[in-house]
């Protein structure tokens, strides 16, 4: 075999794992090409498509993802990777705005890339020694922002297993027992949160043993914000049935209305009955780093844990969750299993730098890195920069559709999402007509349709409450600015005239 | 500002999301450079060190991690970035066999780098098309390697929430009331599995609210194996207590000494007693590719459902751990909630390509193309080749050591755990000394803080029982030969011979 076969794009791959210079390089060179070309840049490139869609039967024959007996040469490898950049959603580009996470942020980006290279483990000091001080620096910056005088913390593999934390740290810190003994003996415990919460929380409750039912979802107001005389009823009528309260999750930026608890009169009620306060602000924490947006989350600091996402208002890459709590040591009381292979106290280094115990997890990616590229990079002046210009782009989308005819807000945005309906000229001045709820419902999922077939952005929409299908646009990527607000009004307005 | 100030490495990073050709590709060409010399070939370069060790508080001064009120130049961050990657621990270095992952697999790295670019979140077709449908394809061939004849399946954030999730599904499939109404009025629920079993059966036990003492521990034999006839007697007793037998977890590869439960033994007593068998093959799953040691496993077809980490054996970079069960549906019945602004039902597609609800996360990366990549370079036969490499390797190791002076295996291995004492020649001929396994237990950790400090290797060391600390071999980079397997023989001799 010629050096070139050896060498070239026409070799094949082999099956060793480690890096060969003289096998890779050219396959490595030639991939990091592709991606920086059509998976970052031209991914972000507002002239190109968000989605090149199509169905799913199609897309398994036109990628053909079977793996088979024989491998591959690094030619064919490379031709696959360039169908799947093709072919997937290009959630960096400044016209998706259909999810709480967007954007592709560079720093961001290259954090991770390093993070991949290194492959870390972050449970102990001694596998990732820069990691586990990387978190607690990160961590640490973080709970004083929350307003945390003292804390513990880690990150989580989402906030839906950061709202999980919360809830098993109340029920432990309330029933130390559990631990050893299990919830059999103990009665029924409840909590409580919005109707318009996440819906982690349910899955928590199911999965912790509380069961859907003992998750009392108390009323929200018009602006989608807990009501909280509600919240002391539902807490009195738990108690007269003899069940255990034990826990509020309020939520700072509800996934859908973006609305904000009021958490320093939840904070109130749970002081005076003794209850955990878990603050969900896994999508609207991001503000805390405005001076001018921060007081939606007045009485964060009052919260007993926190859950926030830097991968959502903060566009950090996917995942990276952190989750706080001002208890020092009980998140290794609650988790701890003390296994004796990993953390081994024999070490001739300070044990107390491998906190792998107080996670559920054991193996755990260091999703530390990204962030504080990012933070690094642009300093905390910087992203307070990004949550002041999202919060600007909210607002002058809200002001592009608040008088244009066909638009209609559902209300007014509190975090940045803002959440409106399209009433195409066949639907107007017909509000009164009994069909028309049903008809409205009907608008949204198709210019939904009509927007993914053709590329030229993606929102997403949903019904709420008694609520027919409304759009709701969201921001995190600070590339948007005026004109993109604008695009995406006209869009609408185009896909959806005729209907 | 000249051009040049705004490309080049000068240039402060900036505060806005989304890449700009002009102002990031220089440091972008940068960074990938230093990544690929610096993370990939020389952080695998047997001629260079696993680890540059430095204590924590000296670590902390010598990178200045803190975050700053202000951002930073492309340069300064460059730099920063070159110190993360100096002082990380190499764990795709061949010498670095100290956890249950390691390697740097070229193709694994290629695919996590094409995830993270694209960033998606696996829950739904619409955000997810590519992952979507390569997700059924890898658990597809996954299952049917196991030997599932139909299955369901998911990608979990590490071998612990996967085991979680076995703990959860046969729970809910014997007291499915339990997702509305909770465990508390249902009496002591009792899970079983083996003493050295994975912490995380523990950890579960207590998330799920049975509580530590609820996992009954069994007996192993003299091989680190369950002892089955002790399984009968615990299920027996747990029953005569009045409570509730429902799961049996067995371990495929256990952590410390790779023991191989006898899962169809076990599988007759599940069957017997009506109880969920999860296989937790975490660890030793992989050798499921290699028809010449797949028999450890017999009877894991049997299995309600199992634990699978490509990242472990098969050397995916972290983390790719996958649940299969064969219970169709039975994910989501458990788990569903149901979300109306995700998982809408009016989309204008078979939304049966919206997995996301069977799953306790909401976000959820995408852990299989890195996966998909390597299998799909490799074929199932490369898969196997590399299975197979590690398996000679190990017993290459345990041969080099069985009649080498000082050495003592603590049992034959059975996956590519060698499990095994040094002696020093201070110890050597003194076994009956009452003082013997003392000063034993002493030695592995004074040799593991001396290959840390040289930087010659990394090995694990721990106690199990009664036996004092014992290193413990572990191989998944099938980039090691048998010239590593002598070196790391002389090494901990080298280090270790004046102790």
């Amino acid at each position: 075999m010629s050096s070139q076969d050896e060498n070239g794009l026409g070799a094949p791959c082999g099956w060793r794992s480690g890096p060969d210079i003289s096998h890779h390089s050219v396959f490595l060179k030639e991939t990091l090409q592709l991606l920086v070309e059509n998976a970052v840049f031209q991914a972000t490139d507002r002239n190109n498509k968000v989605v090149e869609w199509v169905e799913p039967e199609e897309l398994e024959e036109q990628l053909d993802l079977r793996l088979g007996e024989e491998g591959i040469t690094h030619a064919a490898l490379l031709a696959y990777l360039r169908g799947v950049i093709r072919y997937s959603v290009k959630t960096g580009h400044p016209y998706f705005i259909n999810q709480l996470f967007s954007s592709l942020d560079v720093y961001g980006l290259v954090g991770q890339w390093v993070t991949d290279a290194l492959n870390p483990s972050v449970y102990t000091y001694e596998v990732a020694p820069v990691f586990t001080i990387m978190e607690n620096e990160v961590l640490s910056n973080m709970a004083s922002i929350v307003g945390y005088s003292q804390h513990d913390g880690l990150f989580a593999p989402g906030g839906s297993m950061a709202n999980m934390y919360g809830m098993l740290l109340a029920r432990y810190r309330r029933f130390p027992e559990i631990k050893r003994s299990g919830v059999s003996g103990l009665g029924r415990l409840v909590a409580f949160t919005s109707v318009d919460a996440h819906y982690s929380n349910t899955k928590s409750a199911m999965t912790l043993g509380l069961g859907a039912d003992n998750l009392v979802l108390v009323n929200v107001d018009e602006e989608g914000r807990m009501d909280v005389d509600h919240l002391k009823e539902c807490i009195a009528r738990t108690k007269q049935d003899g069940a255990l309260p034990f826990l509020v999750t309020a939520t700072a930026g509800t996934t859908v209305l973006g609305a904000y608890d009021p958490l320093d009169a939840i904070a109130d009620v749970c002081q005076a009955e003794g209850l955990w306060l878990h603050a969900d602000a896994a999508w609207g924490g991001g503000a805390l780093l405005s001076p001018k947006h921060k007081h939606k989350l007045r009485g964060i600091h009052r919260s007993d844990s926190v859950t926030w996402n830097p991968h959502k208002l903060l566009a950090a890459p996917q995942q990276c969750s952190v989750f706080l709590t001002r208890h020092l040591g009980l998140l290794t009381q609650c988790n701890s299993a003390s296994a004796p292979y990993l953390f081994q106290k024999d070490k001739f280094y300070d044990t107390k730098y491998d906190v792998g115990d107080k996670h559920l997890q054991c193996g755990r990616r260091a999703d530390v890195l990204k962030f504080w590229t990012m933070w690094k990079a642009k300093g905390t002046k910087g992203l307070e920069r990004h949550i002041d210009h999202l919060f600007e782009m909210t607002k002058f989308f809200t002001e592009t559709i608040r008088d244009r005819e066909g638009f209609r807000l559902v209300l007014e945005p509190q975090c940045t999402n803002v959440c409106f309906w399209y009433e195409p000229p066949s639907l107007r001045g017909k509000r009164n007509h009994e069909q028309y709820p049903q008809l409205l419902n009907n608008v949204a999922p198709r210019i939904k349709e009509r927007m993914v077939k053709t590329g030229a952005m993606m929102i997403t929409y949903q019904p709420l409450h008694s609520r027919p299908n409304f759009f709701r646009l969201v921001l995190q990527n600070s590339q948007v600015n005026a004109e993109d607000m604008k695009y995406f009004a006209n869009q609408i307005e185009v896909l959806g005239r005729d209907l």
